[in-house]
């Protein structure tokens, strides 16, 4: 039977590793928020580089580059990381370099898996589809903040896991996948009223994108990154 | 104010380490469980070694040596790590060597903080009243699961941030430490029926310790690691 697995931290992720799993990516604030928009706003492709440096040389050559570090936009990018910069008129049929603190490094970590995906609220049934029709291993992997578990992207591997096992027979037996589910089921009903717990400490200056990422379903796309960089899977 | 923090993972603990903290390491399945028992049964000193080359020597000089890996009994100890293995027969008044394949390295790794405590639900009031007395920073340091999150010790690391925010001011602005909170606020009205969830899976061997290893309040006896031993707090 397919298993499905949470990773709560990129620090983890060695004793996760599975060639034979697709591994979903998530960052909810903010980078696999942003990305999902991205596309939804018609962006041709995103490269996720894990230096600034590297973004850099992207910039010199007229990339379009969205960076930032610990919640503060990078001098020479062109914005930040809430998905509200990913606007139609700044980035459709463009190629975005894209590097945050967290998010980024960690879909690049998932590198040896079968596929990649980027999943945010923003996409998750498409993305629960997706993964139904590979009938494969499932491992969620969790960016986490700074390295550490966090709320936001547990909630999302419990809504995703809730939304596999609803349609699927999965063997969930991996005690992070259990204190996921038990968590979303907590806050499932009132998600935004759960995550004020999380916001009233670090996360004061996101508060203008959080009812933003928790939106479920405002695209069908489902990015995939592959040759370092990411595309929609058709 | 002082804070509740907790950690899922020793893989996790450099970003947690805070050297004003006491630290309060678990292993409920079953090495910080086994050793309350043991002071419980009136031994003098716990030795706790990382590899079972120390272990070994230690057994040359006569010592008794209670060591295993993966669940299975090391062939040169004299016991392995169930709670029921440290009778006062065998060991009231004498020193023990104990080395397992979580438990006794998590312990030795919160080394720089200010005080490490033995913690299980076998004594976790007399831990939640030694650490409110103590009135400092708490880190509750999780041995999980071959390095991974595990559902017994984030069960216990609720319950103790439970008792501690019932009595005192505590800031839990921790993603962890809301995570165990809310998964204690699911188990607690029957945790031996919430844990059968792990037990079907992996633990089938660890049945006849399960129960014992959540009864509350066995023992007042506080286990304190310093020096490279384990000995009551007095």
């Amino acid at each position: 039977m397919n298993k499905i697995e949470v990773c709560f931290s990129p620090l983890l992720y060695p004793h996760f590793e599975n060639p034979e799993a697709n591994v979903v990516v998530v960052d909810i604030l903010r980078a696999t928020s942003s990305i999902c928009t991205a596309f939804k706003n018609g962006a041709e492709k995103i490269i996720p580089v894990s230096t600034l440096e590297e973004a850099e040389k992207y910039k010199e050559q007229n990339y379009i580059v969205a960076a930032e570090r610990d919640g503060e936009v990078v001098d020479f990018a062109d914005f930040g990381n809430s998905p509200h910069n990913f606007t139609e008129h700044r980035i459709k049929g463009k190629a975005i370099v894209y590097s945050t603190t967290n998010g980024t490094n960690t879909i690049k970590l998932a590198n040896n898996s079968n596929q990649i995906i980027i999943g945010a609220f923003n996409n998750i049934s498409a993305v629960c589809r997706h993964l139904m029709r590979e009938n494969r291993d499932v491992l969620i992997l969790c960016a986490g903040w700074k390295k550490k578990f966090n709320l936001e992207d547990t909630l999302f591997a419990g809504a995703l896991a809730e939304c596999l096992i609803h349609n699927h027979q999965f063997d969930i037996s991996c005690d992070s996948t259990m204190a996921s589910l038990d968590l979303w089921s907590l806050a499932k009903h009132n998600v935004w009223q759960y995550v004020q717990k999380i916001n009233w400490r670090k996360r004061l200056a996101l508060d203008e994108v959080i009812e933003y990422c928790l939106k479920m379903d405002i695209t069908d796309i489902i990015p995939v990154y592959a040759n370092e960089e990411i595309v929609k899977y058709t």
